[in-house]
């Protein structure tokens, strides 16, 4: 029987102990929802004035330049593409998750009527985090092409799914509910076999799990920067195009800042060549200035290191739920297999939502989803052994004593 | 002829003269590109410390409630509504000025489709600013429907152009460029008369000249809040939608911020009633959260009394440049009539891009625009009547010395 002393024996030996320091925790909360909103960065606060006082404030319309401001997307990029197997250029910071779904998705729709034109069909999974599939019926409405969605409900019927009628798989790497996680290379080799073009959603993935997204041959990428990657609240996006697909078509949100020379005022659309032609719009600079303290203190360790000590932590999890609650009817949802599991594990129970209020009012901080998810996310930069122990002691207490059954923990909020 | 004394006796009558402590501008600049970037309001700090420290670093994912954030759209959309004739829950503040033009033109198209198919056509200006003829090309690309885009050169030809195949007019308000503004409500009457919907593009607009979207009739509007309305850099754009389009159809970039009931996680898309289908994906919340900073500015006084000093400042800005730079081929191209005026003034010089290098190198920060264009944002909340004054008298000292005519004020950047 594992005991809190192990925990704290095991936080000893922890070589990422350290890069805790990087982030500015509230006291007396266990932070468990930072693949929802990551934790703020201590560097952040500094960086944030520099934004505000020198380069806007002082630099006004200078910053453009002088700042850098116009080649952020590109810049943090490129920092964040070695963490996903992405190589230089190849990677853009940029408006929302669901925008550049948008955009992939119409390129690889553009790709596939000029050599398979009958190819009509995208290919996605029921439980998908829901502006994936969102996205895909926008697109489908707008074309008024013959499109269609075909929607999986486990990775076993992926096969059967891929038809010869199909134009793109569009995964999420991670689900974000369960946790589960595709095998990209075989998913992608998969799809590939069938002549289906493949969108990751790496929203739950990056900064989360080792991604190689060159060695797995992918197409297209798209994620967010405010969960494992701590950019903060709603911070930019990010879309990533494999080198070989970059120039085949437009993108249809073809905005100035994706033009080849913006500045030239030309009435002709030119899109750049290379990433820079999947961006569109002014960007957030302040927002988007911060991706990079979050960025920076994921770079000081390596995805590899995060990925052991996230295991580590989720199996610890997982054993001391089934050591210490298993009277209880909680059931895990979350694949035990190591290769199968993101950096977050999911329980259902019958009253989830009120357990997961009560855990919150006790400063455990997780999520519900709908239904009747209990999710907790284990981010291996800022969490030690001992606050797993502790976690699970607060909901074996909350469950022990039935303490969630109170009308407060069961009203609902707008947003959860 | 006027004198630096007449300037300094009127900004002593200047009612709106103690706007100017609610802005940071820096020593020794005369910021004559507001509408480019606006500045830095005094209170933006503190509000950016409140943001990480309570509500990123302490209240975490909690904040989406507890401070507001996921209402922050819709609430600062009603706090813009009054400075552009719009109404309650009539706008969002949301994405990028480019996006929202997508969004508001796949309505359009839409809301044609239903009752007059054969209305084809997308009527603009030739030199509207570029990104908004790039997404009609974008979209009609993507759509591959026939669609196409017709230009004119003078605002004489829209008649002409407003055949029966026409289905949506995209304009600037104010030409981003000459500064010449259209009479929105006489150009929406003659396009709904020839059975057109319009999208105004409020970017040189807002917060610079009265708007009244719903007196005038219009069907959409975008805008930005980065330039007179001083969001901050990238700050999210706007878009409002005429009460009576905002159910008829979906907006095509349907991601799960405009659906119904988000958290639901239903698999297919259902979209909210109102405006707030209009918005897609999750939000920059830093960025958005500072552009309360500049609309709060803005409400302490009305845009009636910042038109008045707005005319008065460029009146005496052509005044003063016909006085003292007569010499010199400079060329107003921004209408002399204030109906037909924005809040910027520009004027044509065969080496427009030097002397506006050799300027911003005396501190008078204005913006080059091609062709030979020099184009100076005058924004009554921070500028006094000495400021125009000194500015011109710097203009006249570059140009009488032909201090512009140096190598250094002739290399191009990537950005000006």
């Amino acid at each position: 029987m594992l005991t809190r002393e192990d925990c704290l024996a095991a936080d000893r030996q922890d070589q990422l102990a350290a890069l805790r320091q990087q982030f500015a925790l509230p006291e007396n909360v266990i932070y468990l929802d930072g693949n929802s909103l990551g934790v703020l960065p201590t560097s952040a606060e500094a960086r944030s004035l520099q934004v505000l006082r020198q380069e806007w404030g002082e630099g006004l319309i200078r910053s453009w330049n002088t700042a850098g401001w116009f080649e952020l997307p590109r810049r943090l990029g490129n920092k964040l593409a070695g963490l996903i197997g992405a190589g230089s250029d190849e990677v853009v910071i940029t408006d929302t998750t669901s925008l550049n779904i948008f955009k992939a998705l119409a390129a690889a729709i553009r790709i596939q009527q000029a050599s398979a034109p009958q190819r009509k069909v995208i290919v996605s999974e029921r439980d998908n985090f829901p502006t994936d599939l969102y996205m895909i019926q926008g697109m489908m409405d707008l074309l008024q092409q013959g499109y269609e969605m075909r929607l999986i409900d486990d990775t076993l019927s992926l096969q059967q799914a891929l038809g010869d009628d199909v134009a793109v798989l569009l995964l999420s790497h991670v689900n974000y509910r369960t946790g589960a996680m595709h095998d990209m290379a075989a998913v992608t080799a998969l799809a590939h076999q069938h002549g289906a073009l493949t969108i990751w959603d790496l929203a739950h993935a990056a900064g989360a799990v080792p991604v190689d997204l060159n060695g797995s041959a992918a197409d297209f990428a798209v994620g967010c920067t405010y969960k494992y990657l701590n950019g903060g609240p709603g911070s930019p996006a990010f879309i990533w195009v494999a080198p070989r697909h970059q120039d085949a078509f437009w993108q249809p949100l073809s905005g100035w800042w994706g033009h080849s020379r913006p500045f030239d005022m030309a009435v002709d659309y030119q899109p750049a060549q290379g990433i820079r032609r999947f961006l569109c719009g002014t960007q957030p600079i302040l927002s988007m200035s911060l991706v990079e303290c979050g960025l920076d203190a994921t770079l000081q360790t390596s995805m590899a290191a995060l990925r052991q000590k996230s295991l580590a932590l989720t199996d610890l999890f997982i054993q001391l739920v089934e050591q210490r609650c298993s009277q209880h009817p909680l059931t895990l949802i979350t694949p035990r297999a190591h290769a199968q599991r993101g950096s977050h594990v999911s329980y259902r129970h019958p009253e989830g939502y009120a357990v997961m209020q009560a855990l919150i009012d006790r400063g455990v901080i997780g999520d519900y989803r709908e239904p009747e998810v209990l999710r907790f996310g284990i981010t291996p930069l800022y969490l030690s052994h001992a606050d797993i122990w502790d976690a699970v002691d607060i909901l074996r207490d909350i469950l022990d004593s039935a303490s969630w059954d109170q009308p407060r923990f069961k009203q609902r909020h707008a947003v959860t």
